[in-house]
């Protein structure tokens, strides 16, 4: 269905990289990774012709601390992480895709702006003006046909938050799962499967939403 | 993927019905339409030994009327069919999905009470109440592994809600377009490829969503 | 600043009534009490020549059950109390504040489909309807200067939902608070003074509002 | 009921501040108009020995831009003006509030975060920071006792957004009425009622709520 549709993955080896990448090769996708410099947008262009889905896979440390201790300075870095460097990448695919007539734009982002996570101020509000940018993009680029959603993951196993030395612990996988209605982590192949679904042609009708993805937690 | 798995569709004929089934029964699950009597549900444990998934789909006239003028029948009518209905059937798959330690419910109700309706408070209500029912199942059912959403549709093409003799009309269609982002109604088969997605083990990790599926109006 | 406004407020002895009728007296409105009962409106106009602000008060248990074991007439009833009722007032006060060229309606209703609450289906699926019964009719009757909002409580003191009897045991009220951010039960003086905002002219800007009251719980 | 208790409220002049400061200070309060230096909180506790509530009132010209055209450097900005700002205001307050057992932290933020805005993709962006800033301090701020919460609004009457020389122009204003449901601005007084409110110990049970003020667009 995606065959040779090419996908531009930001940060390819962190947060849903791993699993997604292969789930969207395997269905005929050409992924091409980049970091999430804007400037890579002009040569893929060059080296493709197109580009049909920006999927803005963007983590940074969810830094503990109370809102008193926070840093303002890690708050500029994680809102340039996770909100200016995937809104420069959308703004410069915006184009190609108005051209194309058609194009889809996915924010890999997080559920905590949907409960509020005490202690993560600058990481929550961060994802937060992410999931309200995938938002208000949609509607502004409905009219273009282009397709602007995000996932919002909390408690997905996966190498930048909840990596392989934390959750091996089962007194620490107990803590954390207590907190999950269905029980468990969620696994990145399921994580995976929403990216690749929310990325193909059958999603060409669902635009505007922040899909939570946190085994019922939000 | 969910190959043999035994699925319940109620009204096959209505609504989501006419596409979906068709969807599901390709990718290899045995689709078992029937009416919203819960006392079918018995006669299907018997007959295929398992239920693994139970689709609500319910469709009701929505009839039009200023509040002063609804019929609180109309009202009495609309929730047996929208609510009550499904709620049986809920009520009748739970012990057999426990027993199984593992099932899905999805509800396909609407996305009016997102946005609400003017005019239309029967349907929107009745619609809104299938809505908080699968949200509270899903939290009450999630620790015996089963997954309870609702896809709520808006806008698209189906034979009970903008059947072809309406849209065939242009300025019909015109008129209802204008009220949808992406600018065209949504294609059944794209409703049934977001219903074989919840339904299918690659939604395993989903529950207590509510997801619009209406062209970004909401 | 309501002085002579007419308020009509069902089931005065229920729920939110012992402590807001009061309060909204204070102000200088007249508050004429009343069952659920439609037919007391064209009553009421008879003797007060005018109703600015309709209150839909309505209690009926929190019957506790999982959801195979839920009596569908449980749910049936609960919906007749939670949603006919106040849809059959709301019907029937609509004419009259057309009329007039303005005009409040205020639901009491419940937080709890904004969260769920496993083994309360048939409660929070009435509370959820008549949420969405809120947010519809404030679409339609905006137009109409009528402003329409709900006011969510869950976790406030009050004679139907969290009696005396049961809050003064200290195990059990240590055991309900423990899901309330603020780490109280709210005082029915707080959720008076909400509603009396809501029902005053301070609010004609607010409407299609569902507002949880429920100390961060929703 | 607000004697003598001492609110900060930053940005005096602009925004909500000239029709709420009067309101406030006729309940009786002290406000002590800054700018958003969280460096003047510790001179304003040397003045005043307490600090009992913060409003956060930023503004930031809404620069229209479709995404495409947008400055990375007007994001960077606005989202300093908007989020970063009233960040580090709260940041300097919390302390003191902890110190007291109670306070409360208000922002002035907008709806358009609740619905999108096309062509404004930076200040709903900032603007959805700030909300869900408010939403995680209330989340980690209740067992302080100390509430928080953020008012949205949008279309109301005030220096910065909506002046007197846009709004005079009858044109102008049938073209932006027409996109509220009350079909009118919203006065700044309505706005100062809902703000005193949210403000008074009226409102000690209400805590992480992003109320849309904007006459039911949102």
């Amino acid at each position: 269905m995606t065959d040779g549709r090419v996908i531009v993955f930001t940060n390819p080896d962190h947060f849903a990289g791993p699993a997604t990448i292969p789930a969207l090769e395997a269905e005929g996708a050409i992924v091409v990774g980049c970091t999430s410099d804007a400037e890579q947008v002009s040569r893929i262009m060059d080296q493709h012709g197109r580009i049909d889905v920006l999927i803005n896979n963007d983590a940074f440390p969810a830094i503990r601390a109370p809102v008193e201790d926070a840093s303002l300075d890690d708050l500029r870095n994680g809102l340039e992480a996770m909100l200016v460097a995937p809104f420069a990448m959308a703004k410069a695919v915006v184009p190609h895709m108005k051209a194309a007539k058609r194009g889809k734009i996915l924010f890999i982002t997080s559920a905590t702006p949907l409960n509020g996570l005490p202690n993560y101020a600058m990481y929550v509000t961060a994802r937060g003006a992410a999931n309200s940018l995938a938002l208000t993009l949609a509607k502004e680029l409905a009219p273009s046909n282009i397709q602007v959603n995000a996932i919002g993951p909390n408690y997905v196993e996966n190498p930048d938050y909840f990596p392989d030395e934390l959750i091996s612990n089962p007194e620490t996988l107990k803590r954390i799962t207590k907190h999950i209605p269905l029980g468990r982590l969620g696994k990145p192949q399921e994580l995976a499967a929403l990216i690749a679904f929310l990325a193909s042609d059958k999603a060409d009708w669902i635009t505007a939403q922040v899909i939570p993805f946190s085994g019922g937690w939000a």
